[in-house]
């Protein structure tokens, strides 16, 4: 996708029948919103004289959050091009046995990308979850509800994506390779979900 | 904000220390993402033999998930423009008794309104979730993950709105006005949990 791409536009091709960008484009702008919202609340906490204490902290937490945002960003034309390839594996021919094995591995190891490449945005928004239950814990009283969209954008960008690995680690013959996948995102979902709970009754108290 | 901003734009204003677009802003993107991922589901599903019987019932989906799209891109602006009026009305001189009465009104007025415009963005990200399930049940199975991913960005899209009703609500004189509010957030976020829960093992069992 192009980063001039405008949002209207976006939303339009969401909408449309084209297969891309889908789901998996929507996991990494919920994602990147995610990571958003935490720098703003850094940006909005650092320089203020009644959060002198945790200033060296959330310019720590400020140069992450913006790493994850422009890993995040990337991370809508890295779902199109991994989608692409393996669109692009089964057009292959298969009309002799040659072709047919031919294209069975190149779907196989389309495949693995596409496995590999929304676990990479589960990984990534497990990150911003962090930084966002730190920010709603220590961030500026006045705009802690968006530490409480930022956790909610990025644990709905994790469990997005999670859907994407399902859908590809089940076309994997290598199931040793799927199942370590898999197992990766378990651990990751369960402790994501405890997170964003605990962060969001955190920033309901605050703003109740 | 500009339906020709573009993405990456809209990113770094969200990073910023400019207090709009923020989490409001976020919010209606995410339910904005929800209804266009509904359409998506059904402009896969519509017109393809395997799928004629649910046809009359995704036609109809699809006009709902595009209005309920349109509504909630709308939703973004609307959400700076009540945060700027909030804002303005604080920056009113209070010099003079009679001054600060009337700032004091238009701080109360401002508040309704910022109170309204995100129950406003919950409701309709609730409707989402609704239209996410009949797609999730119905809808083409190679894109089933994508109804998958409505569903969480609609209730991601809701309860981040939530937190700005919570905020706007907390300052107003009116209880009446702000319990009616609360009221029905309560009940529109009680419902949208557990649709949600659903809906995403339903998806989940269909793509494991």
């Amino acid at each position: 996708m192009a980063q001039n791409e405008t949002i209207a536009n976006f939303l339009d091709g969401l909408a449309s029948s084209a297969p891309t960008p889908g789901g998996g484009g929507a996991a990494a702008i919920s994602g990147a919103m995610g990571a958003a919202l935490v720098s703003m609340v850094c940006n909005l906490t650092i320089g203020k004289k009644k959060y002198v204490e945790v200033e060296a902290e959330l310019k720590d937490v400020l140069a992450k959050s913006e790493a994850l945002r422009a890993t995040l960003t990337g991370m809508i034309a890295d779902d199109v091009e991994a989608f692409d390839a393996v669109m692009a594996a089964y057009g292959l021919p298969k009309g002799t046995d040659e072709e047919k094995a031919a294209r069975a591995e190149k779907i196989q190891s389309a495949l693995k990308v596409a496995t590999d490449v929304p676990l990479a945005c589960c990984r990534t928004c497990r990150e911003v979850i962090d930084l966002a239950e730190i920010v709603a814990d220590k961030g500026n009283l006045n705009v802690i509800s968006d530490a409480g969209v930022a956790v909610l954008s990025a644990f709905a960008g994790l469990r997005s994506a999670a859907l994407n690995v399902y859908v590809n680690a089940k076309g994997l013959d290598d199931r040793a390779f799927a199942d370590e996948r898999l197992k990766e995102l378990e651990g990751l979902l369960g402790e994501a979900a405890g997170l964003n709970e605990r962060v969001y009754e955190v920033v309901k108290n605050k703003v109740n």
